[in-house]
């Protein structure tokens, strides 16, 4: 008995459910979990589904391609453990929760390696045993440089990569290698305080509210889709830093519920949006 | 075209959401929207399904019960406004925001009459032109009043009792007439604080937060199932009295949410706890 | 025995909290509650002090201006209830929430009077024995509009002007006669989504949390000093008139927790900011 | 420059602040933070103090007295980083938390110790290079258990005892070696859920929100004065064992908030209450 994700996304026409669902019948396939979503406006449906039995993949995969639309995108998917390359900068507390949640439960993650433009987190990593490399962006152009992240990268051939405070842009060369894989963690509530500083931002206008943003990255910066959002209450009292402190335990914790939901098969992207199952 | 909701609660098996969705094809219905859950400690599955279309309801029925296991309850209702008579006492923030709502949107339902055992806010529901039942408990016996407040309700065929903040417990002879029909507002995060007072009781315990519970009516005091929960944060400063003030906006807010969801039939009853789709 | 409300604003320096308290000694007043904040990066102090007694107002300013520094605002303020005018366009959650608040407790405030732009929420006024002024903006000029506005909201001298989702914009010709007097309410967490149709701006972007602003009005488009902020939870199925109609409640909530923090002299403006005491 | 917090606690009577302010002033302290509580229904006094100057510890003490009511408690303290011993069990998330923090910024702590009654958590505090003293409970009574930590605890001399998921009752005897200085998180929103599994409690009580409590210990199980509460929403689909996962993010996130309140001195034990400043 094997379990698997299909997740299914096609215009919305009559009797999709009734297809996928009789397809997955027909192939003695126990569905544990289902979720479906239509988008009326734009006529577009989404599903996730677990499923649970013996899988003949090709002969199921043909079979749904016979009764959804054609422009349909399927997709089969194991469960379990995800491998992801996080990369950083300098600060600790994103990548220490990630660390402490592949190592002790609480997120079904191999943490194959960490990246850092700075060495500053590489004896934290140590502690947990993953490799880290070092790549320096001080004497490369942003091109090299990128470009030999990527080459330690692709060495592990990670489903994501996940930026836990990585404080530099990356460019459409990069992004592209990993579309709709790459996770970054912005440190406002979006569309607020996008670009540096946003605790700085925060903190001259007077807000009440500070927040963070885990979203997929795309070629606009903090544009990409959103995956999850959330915030704290803040007041007066609170200087830019003491805000940036308490905004830590809200950025690892949006980072990694947002990871969770990616590692779930939960996410599904959609334009300049997420369908979150 | 009708629009139609379809819940379905029964023992778990394969093939249920195929069946289901292949007899709603035949019905040549779209399905708007699916939701399923499927406890797997119990075995048990429930869906909800919005179907659009035209509706042989007597065939439709039929016919899901010929894919169904054995023990399925199934039931077909109309979307659309439902009729609700709400219970008082003094307090009005409840009342009237329900009175808000259904009178200027935000909630998709008739208050078909209010039922005081005080005279308080009979003013109030006269400013939206509810007919107000003053039916006093001061000379009856409990089973009199109860007997009277029923005759008052039963004429106007509710769909939904609401107890906005009723403050006399119902007895079992009363609830059994409305069985998973009566919806009431507790002023604290259930099961802390049952009974009476919960404000006293919540600054008594020092608290950091305090809450309210809408939950159905059920013969155990405070423990019917669940619907909704929300709290706010309070800190040492607040007298008893502060925190009823402040909860009364958490109170509203938690009944209405609460009876949102049950007038869109989104809630299943199951044991003494909730599906809430 | 009176209350009262002292507010002092001025440079920090060494004693300045022993010399306010010391002079209330010397008064005989009793100190209900104090609550100071030190802006240590512009060097500035502020205090809120509740005082019981008997008061000889001349005097005590006079004594509290020997022991403050030259640059100080001092303002002592009656406690109880505050006349507010009530500007909307033709949504009612608000207002409703304000007056079901004004008439059974919850603000201690008067509403005065409601001025509308539309004639839509007449009768909710009269529902509540409030005088509505119907003060259409359609065969007028913006200035002749205000300029009509201000004739009736001057006639009844209000301490605050309270924006109830009142959907124009004002001009700085009427902000400056009621220079942080006006509150508004906007449907956004600001600064994100400035200007006109917030939630559709919102379901545009696909964020996964909405909120409201409550704020004075200032001379930029909600860009005011900040009262109070709060944010609701969403997700990819609410359609933008979907989260219209959730955020609502967290509007009206928000509103209304900055107005009774304004009624209560506990918010002063700094700036473009505000200390919430 | 020295930086100290000073504590008072008394009955209250009029010329209190004036009196210690102007003691302050006398001795040339700058008073950096101010706040104050008065409980008018207990007729008690509560103020916190931050103070930048040269001290003369023991005329300032002196000098207070002579003009605070005879029933004061009063305290003075350095700022600076407060030592710790945490008691733990199998669980690493409260643990891993404050370890981060404690090394990476973010609670100004030492922590100078761990004890465990089981060995699991050995290698997480090798990580850090804290010592990890293992005293299992398992040959030994209650009470000879409990001497034997206290024999490991005490020699550190921690200023508090911080509870990181220990699972075991201390008895009276612990307690009042450590009164008001140990720390509790129990993984519930208390009054509710006291004892046992929590999470299974609340699971099968059907609510829809979980929570932590932050408390000091007493002789009364999870009946202690309670520091800090907060609470995620759940849902009809959440297993116990999902919901302690969710949960796990809130009960580091509320210890280490009360553990941060706890070190910076704005926390006074008052009955069975906390003051929070």
């Amino acid at each position: 008995m094997e379990r698997k994700i299909l997740i299914t996304d096609c215009d919305d026409a009559q009797g999709i459910l009734a297809g996928v669902t009789g397809v997955c019948f027909q192939h003695k396939l126990n569905i544990v979990k289902n979720s479906e979503f239509v988008d009326n406006l734009q006529g577009r449906f989404f599903m996730r589904t677990e499923l649970e039995g013996v899988f003949d993949t090709e002969a199921l995969l043909s079979d749904l391609d016979k009764v959804l639309p054609k422009s349909h995108h399927t997709k089969l998917t194991d469960t379990g453990a995800k491998r992801i390359v996080v990369m950083v900068t300098k600060e600790a507390h994103c990548l220490g929760d990630l660390l402490m949640k592949a190592y002790y439960g609480g997120l079904d993650v191999e943490i194959a390696a960490i990246v850092g433009n700075y060495e500053t987190l590489k004896p934290l990593a140590e502690k947990f045993d993953v490799p880290f490399h070092y790549v320096s962006h001080e004497v490369l152009s942003r091109g090299e440089h990128e470009q030999a992240m990527l080459e330690v990268i692709n060495e592990y051939q990670p489903d994501y990569v996940v930026l836990a405070k990585y404080m530099r842009i990356l460019t459409p060369g990069f992004v592209e290698q990993y579309a709709n894989q790459i996770i970054n963690i912005h440190h406002s509530f979006l569309p607020a305080f996008i670009g540096a500083s946003p605790y700085k931002q925060a903190w001259e206008r007077g807000v009440k509210i500070i927040g963070a943003t885990a979203h997929f990255v795309n070629n606009c910066l903090d544009e990409g889709p959103i995956i999850k959002q959330d915030v704290i209450h803040v007041d007066h009292s609170y200087s830019a830093e003491e805000m940036a402190r308490c905004g830590r335990d809200v950025e690892k914790s949006v980072l990694s519920k947002a990871l969770q939901l990616v590692l779930n098969e939960e996410v599904v992207v959609y334009g300049n949006k997420t369908v979150v199952f």
